[in-house]
């Protein structure tokens, strides 16, 4: 197999995002789109990957720099067209001899069939290959002008086609693949005689074939190409993705009672025979095992939920909470980077946070880990079959003994043994007969309030 | 009238379900789809229902024996086409001298109107009854062939269809009703003579016809007849029941901001002027009546709202609540196997399980009734008028009297008497500038861990 | 600029709706839609509005006389046709020499824009314009006819077009504006001469060509026109106004991962670059600041976010909450009538009601603004930098001094002096070996229960 390298281009300004935050960088998925198209390289198999910015985007020269490491972007200053933008980051790959793909940093949504369909035309004697798609209404779309034969002869711009070539629909990508040599030599050739006076990285098509070459076009669904300019667009992609992330959740065996309310990320796995109610919201970095349940109105960020368990109406459980076999999170309960063990339950209204629960410990409602004391956190760990009475505080950091049992309303400070009893509240006194007074006295201000 | 029977096919494989559930227990507006078409006939007056099963289902055998009596269930023992399982009921249903319909287990939703038509059929003269409907793309269906005087002759499958059949788009749904003599004594003349060796109950149609019978077919919508085989037909089916149950209730009265993020279940029921705000999930077992108001993000099963009452936003009611006239359940509040009073209001973060809010008594914040030792369950009684201090735990068994008053932050372990005031709570002590002590240490321990 | 009048038509029934609110009183975006059609006629600069309504609307009568003061609204008695209901409104309006429009009360979502052109019409020397729209499915409404070069000829009810007439997609939406006297003029030449006995502001149109006058027709999108007759409209409506609303807000830079379940109210003001996770609502008078965070779940009424705050995910802010620059907001918080200053952390299980956090403050998990004796609310002051440790009852009236610290699970009866540290809970006490005798005596306990 030929080496293979992808250049993606992202030095677009992304004025129609209004946003500071740079275009490519905003999210799809849980996911900045660049992130997707470099994703989407590395899974097919590029060995180098360089991205085209533009000057003055520093966060996104940072973000480049962080995800592929130092001499991983080129900038293209000043922005005068596609085959421009790869133009600068020729010097970057003399020393490569291979396969070269170009795609988007705001087109997140290639599949990596498509990449390798491309590759594959290569690998079969192209000399250069198109991605491109059945558009509904190609309207201002490039045409692909293919022979009967199947050689892609060229490129037209809707503006500059006729009658008949307007009417295919088959539209062009703007991914480009073809030997890193022959790529740059067309490009060499590419002139800015156009009403923008921009070099557009398109023109190599017709190019390659008034040089004899044999270019060839594959195709993907529309939506997989959307490209992304306004975040109207942005949610159009996220909506794309959301729905086919479903579909192969619901094909694997998910159960979801209304898949168009549960949101998922990019990274989310879900085993089969999980039944998922509506509303749901699975950040990044969630695994969901089999038989496991996600009730209605579930958030979910870099947990991990085991067979069996279940989980919510309305439990939020985020990094490093991991639910154990058969485990029960009930509603308004927070767990962040705790363990909770097979079988132990926490129902209601807690927050377990920086700790562990053994197996078969229950966690009363409105049980608290005091885990931060302003400055630093600490840990809670409770033993197996330990019971924690209804709204205690635990202050961290405490060990609670296998088996202890610490008494509803206690505030406990200290670790507690095993099989003990621990309580930590105020004795009952009652004051017979005083509401009376209070309610007489209560009316009376209220009505001079009045 | 004559007698009515159903045979309910329900042997079918559902290996595209990917579950390890039987596909006719997968559940669709919260009751299984076989409960759908059990109670279908239950309500088209058919006296004897008796499922269809396969060989080692378990788990589905036990269903329904459980809903339907010992001997509700035949085997079809290898499967060998629906007319054969058909067949697999004869022996039972020798004693019964009526009408007979075929439903299906994994069709859900087919109306009482369409059975009730069927059997009209019957009673006006026709021998066979077939539940046809109007396909969209008839594509892969059987045809149903009529007469110009509305005699169905027959049902051609769509790959032995000429052009003129094709273009037909009146399609089989697979239910059909005859006399059960009848019925049987066709299909005992109905051979495997096809591609997959299979009998079908189709078939029938046709041999009817060559004795000299007169069938009709009568027709429902396309969503109505939706047969579920995959996880994704299964959320289309309950996405058809949602629509038609949202669109039922807004036709009613209901006013919901919007309809499409309401979850409704087979049961659920709902006055008139009931206002509902977005995102509501309603479980199996819910009445809310008149004037009553479920705000966002609530999450209501086996409970009952009463006029005026209000609920939500992020109120969670569970089996057993039942909340009193013009009573207020707020946010973050889970009420279970409780009722609440006339006028009585719990407004945030508290846990009323097991027991009951007196007429206009308040439900300080954060309360909590600790109704579980880990062991058994214990009631919680609040009396009328009573006023509970916010964050108090209330540990059943336990009483608070009439107008008594519970002072925030106790712990009551104690009955307490009407007019009463208790008090359950550490004293105050406050220690003058130990707080710039405390930062100090812990400003250097968070630097030394850095 | 001529003066301009409106009036506004709300005497229909509205039986359809099955309610006993007003129609005209539904909300769509969080308004009630009689609201809408003032509003527009206020921004249109209509000086006078005058609401037409039915004899026995005693609740809408009140509405009117909130909104527009005594006298301003005339009584239409019987309803007998929207001529009859205009003329009801000729006494009123003689002393007013200027330009009249018609709106309607069940028609909230008619653009400004729409307004302004037919009111430019007048301006340009038409004597009567019409509000029209092309019509997907004309269907029975009326066809507005033109003549080639522009003018108005007449409208033509569905029923008594002809074949070339229903062709027409051009639909009448009964807004129409004129001089205030040849309006009342041509209305007097109205007959009731039709099946139904009423009499119909449409067929000023036709007197008005006859008399020579020139009339023009000016047109918005259908769905800017839908009038609502029940709930199944009324959800239209607010769905219309919520994609609209939510596209505005995509196109001026907000990220909204899922627009489709973002719930927003008339006047809802958002900043850009401000991020909203899925299921999202707002109700009335919230503004949130560019650059704020508003995660999953969240629902705000009142409420002002500043610039770089995080709220939720499942934060409820109500009126008067006012979360100040990059403060959090977090899971299961409840923020009413208090501020929150600048940095300060609220971020899980919290009710903070009537009160002020300072800047940099940090609320632990469970703690409770105590805020009502079940009389009369106190305020809850905490100062800058306090730390309020987890699972404390804060007894308003109370403040906490800045850079104090609250001990958890403390009950805080009195004032706390800056930098103080306050305790309030009771001292913990060990049982060791305690609970195997428990559990022993519970074992028996729920063994003999059985």
């Amino acid at each position: 197999m030929q080496d293979r390298a992808a250049l993606i281009l992202a030095a677009g300004q992304g004025t129609r995002m209004k946003s500071e935050i740079p275009k490519v960088l905003h999210k799809v998925g849980g996911r900045a789109m660049l992130d997707w198209s470099i994703d989407l390289a590395r899974k097919s198999g590029c060995r180098r990957i360089i991205v085209v910015v533009s000057a003055g985007s520093q966060a996104l020269q940072d973000h480049v720099t962080r995800e592929l490491g130092e001499g991983s972007f080129v900038i293209q200053d000043p922005p005068m067209g596609t085959g421009h933008a790869v133009q600068a980051a020729e010097q970057g790959l003399q020393d490569f001899d291979g396969d070269l793909i170009v795609l988007y940093g705001d087109c997140p949504l290639i599949p990596e069939t498509a990449v390798n369909d491309l590759f594959g035309e290569l690998a079969n004697g192209a000399d250069l290959g198109v991605l491109g798609f059945e558009a509904e209404d190609p309207g201002a779309y490039g045409r692909l002008i293919q022979t009967a034969d199947g050689r892609l002869e060229g490129i037209v711009e809707a503006k500059e086609a006729n009658a008949e070539q307007l009417a295919i629909r088959l539209c062009n990508s703007g991914v480009m693949a073809g030997a890193r040599e022959l790529m740059f030599d067309l490009l060499s050739k590419v002139t800015n005689d156009n009403a923008k006076g921009e070099y557009y990285l398109t023109d190599v098509v017709g190019l390659a074939n008034e040089a004899g070459r044999f270019c060839r076009a594959v195709t993907c669904a529309e939506q997989d190409v959307l490209g992304v300019n306004s975040r109207v667009e942005l949610a159009q992609a996220e909506a794309v993705f959301q729905a086919k992330r479903r579909d192969t959740f619901l094909r694997d065996g998910v159960t979801m009672t209304a898949p168009e309310t549960v949101f998922l990320s990019h990274d989310t796995m879900i085993g089969n025979d999980v039944e998922i109610e509506p509303n749901v919201v699975f950040g990044t970095g969630v695994k969901v095992e089999s038989g496991a349940r996600i009730r209605a109105f579930s958030h979910l960020e870099g947990a991990v939920v085991h067979t069996g368990a279940e989980v919510g109406p309305y439990a939020r459980l985020r990094p490093g909470a991991e639910i154990g076999e058969k485990a029960r999170i009930g509603n308004f309960v927070e767990v962040k980077n705790t363990t909770v063990g097979k079988g132990a339950k926490a129902n209601h209204l807690a927050y377990l946070g920086d700790g562990s629960v053994g197996a078969g410990a229950n966690i009363g409602a409105g049980t608290i880990f005091c885990n931060y004391d302003g400055f630093l956190k600490y840990r809670t760990e409770i033993g197996a079959e330990a019971f924690i009475g209804s709204n205690s505080a635990l202050v961290a950091p405490v060990s609670i003994g296998e088996r202890a049992i610490v008494g509803s309303g206690s505030v406990i400070t200290q670790n507690v043994s095993d099989d003990a009893l621990a309580l930590g509240r105020g004795k009952q006194v009652e004051k017979p007969g005083w509401s009376k007074g209070f309610r007489e006295q209560k009316q009376r201000e209220k009505s001079s309030k009045r």
